[in-house]
């Protein structure tokens, strides 16, 4: 990130939530404050503003768009053994759901384990004929220390009640039990056991955040080991790059009111999963990976996504790698909100775009 | 949009460039300041920030969103009589590029006239024998009151250049010659001009900002009196809802560097040509038209265009209507910045998304 006089200013505009102490902070810039930039300090001053709630979204959504910024998204643990309390408090309010959502969208979840690594089959209550020999891989999101267990299913049961595919989600082991790369290597190995059985071609594996992130490391993964592709992926909003490069972690800081800031507890997260491995390697860090030869590819992420620069980077990048790679932005949604409410006309409209992507690219 | 207390606060944090005078107008919020937000008014208070020049952007890119705002973006010309002089000073500092765009991007000029209304052809030097039979119509950008004459020509030059197609750029009548539907019918009779000799299918429309509009717009109308569908559209950054309605209006307010704001110049420009009439007429907001049998559309935007609602909005309405419909945005980008420096590998890369989707759908 390029640091010029106004870099402190950033900084502090970041972190503080406070905007009284703001003017304080705005009054240290001096002279350059009336101007929007300088020709030696090309940093655009952009004022504070109320946000109001779109109007262009569905009641459901208004009220995920609404909430106020994380509770606690600047308190960072510093290892797995801090995380672990975090993750278990996190996961008991998402397990609560759990049987509503079975009900409401029709599906049966099952604990299984697959080569050693902790799963659940989430098979939805009708697989049309043309899906019967396809299988989905679910890797869930949470900056690698968050969701564990019955946590990991949400995404998986939209997916799989609203495409009416088989998923399988892999409930990989985190901090304070295992460190990078024990996810990515947990998602290999029921990638692999998959493809004893089935053809890769009728394989697609998703997910959102570090599910994104895990994901696209997966297919580098892939190709490294000489594994065949699977048929298509769909990372939502990845957590594609985890140096803190893109402009969205600028621009949509404070204003995304699930990820806030760059600095806040999914950077905290990730370094612990990280483990002192270098963050920029593209196994943590996927958008400086070579994607050629990837396979067909939908995002998806929405305009005040503090990782809205992370996905659209990887659109391009794999674009210009010759993949059919496809895009679909929400409108007014923060961090993966797409898959927060079942009952949301926009988490519907997102996972049947992905479901008919994968439909139009998997082998039957 | 959404009003509650902090409706003021929004307002005067838009309007004041001064930071200094954003700190006196923070302290009139009250008790809420230091929450996100409250239960009754559910704003999110985004606090002053310094943006950077985002470092993952190339050279040329970084110049053009390093810009400073738009100089007299909130100078606001009331009638067609006051926006003569400032579209004549804009169109002469763009003008001045023009030869060394064609001498780059490799196409000739001429003037036209089609069945009364002026154009121009644009062809590139070379054109490869699947584009023979294809001709792409482009309506330009500019509020509906900018770019007169040879500065309609940029965008047409781009195409022409890096997608090697025959252009023709339909030099509008705009305020104070013409108001609302001037534009509109202009672009529909080279579009009916064009049916006279080609295959509709080998046609394509395509335009940015108010040309995006108009490439929609053109669409309804052609709907609307029966005429056949082109094989493809290209709107960039459309200007599909002048009413302020969408997220990004708010959020990349005083961000996006082109537009600044919703209330700026450029609406004050759509408000002169539409001369009183509805601004929530699908003619004019063509987001609210109805996009059933649309052709497919390929839609371009950036991550801080203060259009980005209006362009992903549209995506969204055009897949709800079973479009092949396809959506790439750009990291940083403000308001039509692909159409800026043709020697920018970002505009190279738009265009040539376009020219490739083009390519893959109209007919030969």
């Amino acid at each position: 990130m390029r640091r010029s006089s106004g870099g402190i200013r950033m900084v502090v505009a970041r972190q503080l939530g406070i905007t009284t102490l703001l003017c304080a902070a705005m009054e240290m810039t001096g002279p350059a404050a009336g101007h929007a930039q300088t020709a030696n300090s090309p940093m655009l001053e952009v004022p504070a503003r109320a946000v109001p709630v779109p109007t262009t979204v569905s009641s459901q959504m208004a009220k995920i768009i609404g909430l106020p910024l994380r509770t606690n998204w600047n308190v960072l643990p510093k290892t797995g053994e801090e995380w672990k309390p975090v993750a278990d408090a996190g996961a008991a309010a998402i397990i609560k759901n759990i049987p509503g959502m079975t009900e409401r969208l029709h599906v049966k979840v099952e604990k299984t384990m697959i080569d050693g690594v902790r799963a659940f089959v989430v098979t939805p209550d009708t697989i049309p004929p043309d899906n019967r020999n396809r299988l989905l891989i679910h890797v869930h999101g949470g900056c690698y220390v968050l969701n564990p267990g019955e946590a990991a299913l949400p995404e998986a049961m939209f997916m799989a009640g609203f495409g009416h595919y088989k998923v399988i989600a892999v409930d990989y082991r985190m901090p304070p039990e295992a460190y990078f790369p024990a996810a990515l290597d947990d998602g290999m190995t029921v990638y692999k056991n998959a493809l004893r059985t089935m053809d890769p071609k009728n394989v697609a594996i998703f997910g959102s955040s570090a599910g994104g992130a895990l994901t696209l490391e997966m297919i580098l993964k892939a190709k490294q080991d000489g594994l065949p592709m699977p048929g298509a992926i769909a990372p939502g909003t990845p957590m594609s790059d985890v140096t803190k490069v893109g402009d969205t972690f600028v621009t949509n800081a404070m204003l995304d009111n699930v990820l806030v800031s760059p600095d806040g507890f999914c950077d905290a997260g990730t370094k612990v999963y990280a483990n002192g491995h270098d963050l920029k390697d593209p196994l943590l860090s996927p958008v400086y990976g070579d994607m050629q030869g990837f396979p067909p590819t939908i995002l998806t992420s929405g305009t005040r996504d503090l990782l809205l620069s992370n996905t659209v980077r990887v659109h391009r990048k794999l674009r210009q790698a010759g993949v059919d790679a496809w895009l679909q932005v929400y409108e007014g949604q923060s961090h993966a909100q797409y898959y927060r409410d079942d009952t949301s006309p926009e988490a519907k409209e997102a996972f049947e775009e992905i479901a008919g992507f994968f439909d139009k690219h998997l082998g039957k």
